[in-house]
């Protein structure tokens, strides 16, 4: 089969000619629709991140993925040829108490892999085989959409976590009476923009930044589903005074993420998202002032990377409560759609600014299952 | 009455005579017993933090207390002359939610005052009076260690929090097969004593770092309550590869926090207590890779400041679980006691790396009540 092959560490991407997977006992077969293109794509072919499973010498990239069940296993229920599905990304260890649980986003061993990431082949490629486990049926109303499931799940476990760290204060009598809760976004990629839509329906006012005016495809989408956009191009002075109870680092800038500590307000939190590049040179940092405004002000910075099944299902129900509120809008986070062939150009162009492009993996009209 | 005042932001502190405090209604008055020095003061006598009263030219400083009641309120049941006591130091805004609460730790307006430290008179005089809200009643049982209860409710707090920040995660099935959760504590100071106190209880295993080898007070102590001390004077490689679940700050050291992110274990919470100095010369930090660890590891930091009446009042039930598992070592904090006539030396040989000096405001054998 076909199928986009990396060979990490070294720089570069190729369409290749692999073998199909073999299918093991309770195992589904699932024919590739589409693939999402992201930063970690990116780095993994700029030769910067991910590794080959044992034993291959080459690792078939792709985590962002939607297919269609072509062939069960008579003992398995709940999925028939047709069905829609996308595969969650990590696979536990299969000895720490998170992986004995499935949620192996929190892994403690390290012992985990990823799929199309690290040591697990990824789902650039016609077909892959996994367990039902690890297969989140969707519904056909989500068809144009649901390529961004995984993606939505890093942020509903980015926000989620989040929320939980906001709500680490003692119980309180209610909201606010001065009004909602207010969040910052920092970056208008696919995670940026992603975020800012649950957020808008976990009912923060929402402010979202970037390095560009209004006009782009991004700051239309942020006016459309009521949040904010601002060109922090000269910097976060254009915030004002206003302190955020919650803010999503979305860029992996890693000078951004201390400016962003400084936007907080009282007892607010930080989520960083964004994976910084550990070879950026040492910064200079007015760490006195920094971790006295943590301290004094109950202030918080969290990290969260992944996601596992729960954040998938919820990522669901959210994607079909966007499409009632925002009919269209969430098909728009989809930015460009490319051929397989031009994989290479696609994850060059996430660079260049682009929401989200997506690989199509089958060619749309050609999807009939077939088994393979 | 005596009472020691400084002239923030003026630097110094001396004794002097100042008016008895007037007893509103509903107050209750105390004949303060000893106060605690700590690091704020020191701040506060150096010039670089506090402020006094509205219309006030004077600020009376001191906030770790203990006292005995004077005289109550008809109108006011539950304390008696003679009953224990000890104040609570924040007073909320009175506007936010968690003022209106009384959780005025987490003020959101910035409001608040601190008795002893920002706008309200402290507790290093012969009296003063306050409202029952604010004050917990100690049992006699805890008479020689319950002037530590302030610095051990801000010690609750942290943990507290920190714990919550652990727990944010996906509810797992149990502790960890491999043992109990472990934590490292980075200073030996009070604050790190008591939270060295509060982790064993907890059922942690504890480390903790400071300068010096196992000969102090400190070190000793430590052994005595089942926690590893280490000379870190070298740097925190002496702590190893292993990765901690929960590591409570305090010292304050700027570039320590940043080390310390980097001993955290996967989901690991970093829980800063010490305040930094602001005026600390900017750091070079290498942010990329502390903050791509933070992020693929889901780690975090987290500030935590003060206390409400709930952790005094955890602190107290836990400070007879350490007088019950480990007799007589609680009093062991307190490494110094300097009448009230010392608190210049008291303020100034904080630095010098005594656990906790306790100012006798009151001399001992002459604490009989005498209404003022």
């Amino acid at each position: 089969m076909r199928a986009v092959v990396v060979h990490p560490p070294a720089v570069g991407v190729e369409l290749a000619d692999v073998p199909l997977p073999t299918r093991s006992v309770g195992e589904i077969r699932v024919r590739v629709l589409e693939c999402g293109v992201c930063g970690t794509d990116h780095d993994i072919v700029g030769g910067k991140y991910g590794r080959a499973p044992e034993g291959a010498s080459y690792l078939i990239l792709g985590h962002e993925n939607l297919g269609v069940v072509l062939e069960g296993d008579p003992a398995v229920v709940g999925f028939s040829p047709g069905d829609l599905v996308v595969a969650t990304v990590r696979r536990g260890c299969g000895r720490c108490r998170f992986c004995f649980a499935n949620r192996s986003d929190f892994c403690e061993s390290g012992g985990y892999t990823e799929r199309g990431i690290v040591g697990a082949h990824g789902f650039m490629a016609e077909q892959y085989t996994d367990v039902p486990e690890y297969l989140v049926r969707v519904d056909p109303a989500l068809r144009d959409v649901a390529v961004l499931l995984e993606p939505l799940s890093v942020v509903e476990k980015a926000i989620f976590q989040g929320q939980r760290v906001l709500n680490r204060k003692e119980p309180t009598p209610g909201h606010p009476p001065t009004g909602s809760p207010s969040a910052l976004v920092a970056g208008t990629g696919a995670i940026g923009m992603l975020a800012a839509f649950v957020l808008r329906v976990r009912g923060y006012e929402v402010v979202a930044i970037d390095r560009h005016d209004d006009t782009t495809p991004a700051g239309r989408l942020l006016k459309r589903i009521g949040a904010t956009h601002v060109n922090a191009a000269a910097g976060l002075a254009v915030l004002g005074e206003q302190g955020f109870d919650l803010v999503i680092e979305a860029t992996g800038s890693v000078s951004l993420d201390f400016g962003l500590a400084n936007v907080l307000g009282p007892n607010g939190v930080l989520v960083l998202t964004g994976i910084p590049d550990a070879s950026v040179p040492p910064t200079t940092v007015a760490a006195g002032a920094l971790w006295r405004e943590v301290v004094l002000g109950n202030r918080a910075i969290v990290g969260s990377v992944n996601a596992n099944r729960t954040y998938f299902e919820s990522g669901l129900r959210d994607m079909t409560v966007f499409q009632e509120k925002w009919p269209g809008a969430l098909a728009g986070v989809i930015s460009l759609r490319r051929p397989l062939a031009e994989v290479a150009d696609a994850v060059l162009e996430h660079v260049g600014g682009s929401i989200k492009t997506v690989l199509e993996v089958t060619p749309p009209r050609t999807s009939a299952p077939s088994a393979g």
